[in-house]
């Protein structure tokens, strides 16, 4: 069975490694325990909906996005969809003012 | 601030009443309690992920179909997208082999 909670909490890594984010940084941002913020991302709790709103906003993402990333996830796992259909989570997640030109 | 739970529940009572089916019904399809699947469609309470696996085998509609149409529906919260731009969530989450034709 897919569940949501591991596809969601491994979205929520991916952002905040995509971020260079420590999981204490993201905690201090979100005012959630870091104990808690790493069981969400390991899939072993469930976040609440007022706390899935704070870690989108610590990790600087709309809770469109992350949705979208982890309904992306859900689908591959279903089968319903082959990975070349789904472009990388945290790519995907990009906004355009975010990605940096090469260097020169 | 928009909440996951209150996205969810609207798509998922989308969804019953696009199936035609009564809280009765997917109650015992789902085997949840009725009260609880009346408060989930109400933003009231968290599903778990479990649970919400459940009633997305009652409604027979993907997860990732679930969370795909809560994600449009979040985005248009966050002004994100317009409402042009996001299909009818029951629409949206119907497969080829649903579609009826119309009598003749």
């Amino acid at each position: 069975m897919t569940l949501f909670r591991s596809q969601l909490g491994d979205v929520l890594r991916e952002r905040r490694a995509g971020l260079g984010l420590t999981l204490r940084e993201v905690s201090k941002a979100a005012r959630v325990s870091l104990g808690y913020i790493s069981e969400i991302e390991r899939g072993q709790k469930e976040a609440s909906s007022e706390l899935l709103a704070s870690l989108c906003e610590a990790l600087d993402v709309p809770l469109s996005t992350v949705l979208r990333d982890v309904a992306d996830a859900v689908a591959l796992e279903e089968g319903l969809v082959t990975a070349d259909a789904v472009a990388t989570p945290f790519e995907a997640s990009r906004r355009p003012d975010e990605m940096v030109a090469p260097a020169a």
